[in-house]
């Protein structure tokens, strides 16, 4: 494709995104179609010759938007939300254009400068602790998701609770517990199974019934059994924001606990993080300027950043480099050797690397600090309207705390009822409606809906018409009546 | 950003990639920027309110542009090539609009299939076994680089090493060995590293002296010495297209030896797998039909396709997603529970997942299989008539083999002059000219200056310009004059 085709299909292209942004409304939120069912539409066998790029426009619409669980319509509202934005999409679009790689310093300077540069703005804006910025001893990085980001954090703390032998040793017969609880994301069992550790050295804390934060004095017991029986306290992640019900674990106790035990204290703030750029939820950062050794929050998630930008900060990026660094000759380079760069291949699992800051930039030059901020109160105000709109109406229950965009509620059911079921079937009516996305949860063994408020395009109105769906399809549960 | 205001930027912001490209050849290649020259252009804080897109724009022309090595120039020449192109840019950016997670079927249907139906396209395209495809016992995957495929390969192979045991224990006392020569991807390591074995656990096979090519005795050597210790032996990898030189390891060979002793070979073809597009190169393929378990290439490197896009196939996927899954609650949903879908997450370190699948889709309907075809030939004989201008000239030697596209050569020195320091002496003029830029490696401790064909945008007349400017600079450091 010269120049000039790019130039002429690529303005058809971003008319054709600016045309789905449009007519999102207007579709089934989630797909109609059987496993199996995008595939029978496409060709068996690839084309021998070239086809015009049309042809793939028209599959969108034809085969690929109607096989699309949409998560940009505005009333999506199942699992957190997954922003993007044009400004978000046109930086990519010129991450892509350029197709650099940021492995090392000296494969693109630029790409490598402008992510330090904006993952220390956003320390600024977020209010996290200085010393995660990069010209002392710490330091963050985009990682693809909050997965990567907790494996690396595993990492870290293992070369420094082996003073750097693990990774010539291997784990070995060396014992290491992990600190969890039933709602820490699943990504820190993952972790410590592709780590070696393997979900033998998973400890699970129990939770606070009430709040599901981290119990610390368990956490304490489990730790000291540890070190009773000779195992290692390696690392304990402290949620702010679980996934399930936006819980949120006592940071700064748990802080203190790791401190005195030279525990890892990893803080995955994945989704709520971001809430922070509001001085008036700063309290979500409480502790974690004292005690996380890292941190991480998707912009991906809730701030209008397209995915995938998980940013990750430690507060010692030398345990992190010294895990992942590797050196072949044939990316040696006076840069790197100079010792005034930062290489971020070995911040990471992957050598090669996109130019993801662009798009960072991009959301938080476009918005400004205020315009973020706007974002954050716009879905923090809906929950809590919605949350009322729940709490007025008999037939429902607020089934956890809603301190964020999140509201999990669940259907009254008359005594003897099964609840769980009838909620499971209030989930699939509404969800086959194609009006909105709800996704569930359980608390307690108790199935919970999960509205999530906070989509890029998500407004006042489309969170009532989510709802006034909710209270159709309720009625319908509850009384059934012949179809 | 409104619909209508991405329209308008969309448009300028396309524009602004197509004229990059057509103004590439008049930018030198690599910039001209000490560490924290970028960072002393962007402001100490980031801004409170927004900013019109347009003060990005003349950002990227002021202050990024100048600080990136231009990987799409049509003379970079270094490393290997990362191909962008039209079609992929554009592909990605109905990814970055649509703004789906791929981690599971339900999450969106499209996402998934049409990335397995392409992975099977390009089983076909490539001549690869139909063992990996996903109608049988295996099946392919976007990983986002070889990196990734080889640490997930490596866990797979310890499941069904550990017959399920690891991931809930750990690797404990068990002993592993993995097999790696010396030109092996230092990725093959990190795996290690990470998955908890340790560089210890690693075994530097030798190479043959001349082709660098794995030598199967050696290999068996080292398997037998391991099984003697009570070690088992775990995973080998065997490399098609190293990176220094694109030498290219017997597969077959070492296939039969991994057989016999039920080690997981890994085929690393990251560089060189997708040449097997044309039927003339097929035989890069000997041996991966027979005995591979896990197999990679790497479509964002020579495939045109916009990075991130490594493709990673299993031969049988029942050890990856038992290596990897897990099912919180609030992923839960009635298509996985049917075993009728693939949930991709489960192949992968991270959970979320871009839709990839776009842009490889596109590329192969863009060009079609001839288009690709013409693209590696192109390459491929632009190396090749390189390769003779190399012989032609006195002043150089080849310093390897050249099968594909990658050029390896060296400056002779006069007698007892210094040839290391007389080729980096070479390379940094030449870089430093903004013609070109090449990188280099070392072959048996000796210094070599490498020339890797296979941009989107070289042609003849750049390969030729850059041959040019790499004799008037081995001119100046044969016979130094003042500058």
């Amino acid at each position: 494709m010269s120049p000039e085709e790019f130039r002429t299909l690529g303005h058809r292209t971003v008319d054709w995104v600016a045309d789905y942004w449009e007519r999102l409304e207007s579709l089934p939120v989630a797909p109609q179609v059987e496993p199996g069912q995008v595939r029978r539409m496409l060709p068996r066998h690839p084309p021998e010759h070239g086809e015009p790029f049309e042809a793939l426009l028209r599959d969108m619409d034809g085969v690929v938007v109607p096989g699309l669980l949409h998560w940009q319509h505005p009333r999506f509202l199942g699992y957190f939300p997954a922003n993007t934005s044009g400004a978000a999409v046109l930086a990519d679009l010129l991450s892509a254009g350029l197709g650099v790689q940021g492995m090392s310093w000296s494969t693109s300077p630029a790409c490598t400068e402008l992510e330090e540069h904006v993952l220390d703005w956003l320390v600024e804006i977020l209010g996290l602790p200085d010393r995660f910025r990069s010209d002392g001893r710490g330091g963050g990085v985009i990682q693809d998701t909050a997965s990567s980001a907790l494996l690396v954090a595993l990492l870290a703390a293992l070369q420094r609770a082996g003073k750097g032998e693990i990774r010539k040793e291997g784990i070995g017969s060396r014992r290491f517990g992990v600190y969890v609880t039933g709602e820490t994301h699943s990504s820190a069992v993952k972790a410590a199974i592709i780590a070696g550790l393997g979900e033998q050295a998973v400890r699970h804390v129990r939770t606070d019934r009430d709040t599901l934060a981290l119990d610390v004095a368990h956490l304490q017991t489990l730790v000291l059994r540890d070190l009773a029986d000779g195992i290692t306290p390696l690392l304990a992640v402290a949620t702010v924001g679980t996934t399930s019900t936006t819980a949120i674990d006592p940071v700064a106790a748990v802080g203190q606990l790791c401190r005195r035990h030279g525990v890892w204290l990893h803080v995955d703030a994945a989704y709520a993080g971001v809430a922070a750029v509001c001085p008036e939820l700063r309290w979500l950062n409480d502790g974690v300027a004292e005690y996380a050794d890292s941190y991480c929050t998707n912009p991906h998630k809730w701030l209008l950043t397209t995915f995938d930008c998980d940013t990750f900060w430690v507060a010692d990026r030398t345990w992190l480099t010294e895990a992942l660094t590797l050196l072949p000759e044939y990316l040696r380079n006076a840069a790197s050797e100079s010792g005034r760069v930062t290489d971020y291949r070995n911040w990471q699992v992957p050598l090669g690397r996109r130019f993801r800051a662009l798009k960072l930039w991009a959301v938080i030059r476009w918005y400004g600090v205020e315009g973020l901020r706007r974002h954050i109160r716009q879905g923090v105000g809906l929950a809590a309207e919605l949350a009322r709109w729940v709490r007025a109406d008999e037939r429902f229950e607020l089934a956890a705390a809603h301190p964020l965009a999140l509201v999990c509620f669940r259907l009254r059911t008359p005594p003897g009822g099964d609840a769980d079921e009838a909620n499971e079937r209030l989930l699939h009516r509404v969800n086959a409606s194609g009006t909105t996305f709800l996704t569930h949860s359980r608390i307690d063994g108790r199935v919970v809906l999960r509205i999530a408020v906070g989509g890029t395009f998500t407004r006042r109105h489309h969170v009532e018409q989510a709802w006034q769906c909710v209270g159709r399809e309720a009625d319908r549960v509850l009384q059934p009546v012949p179809d």
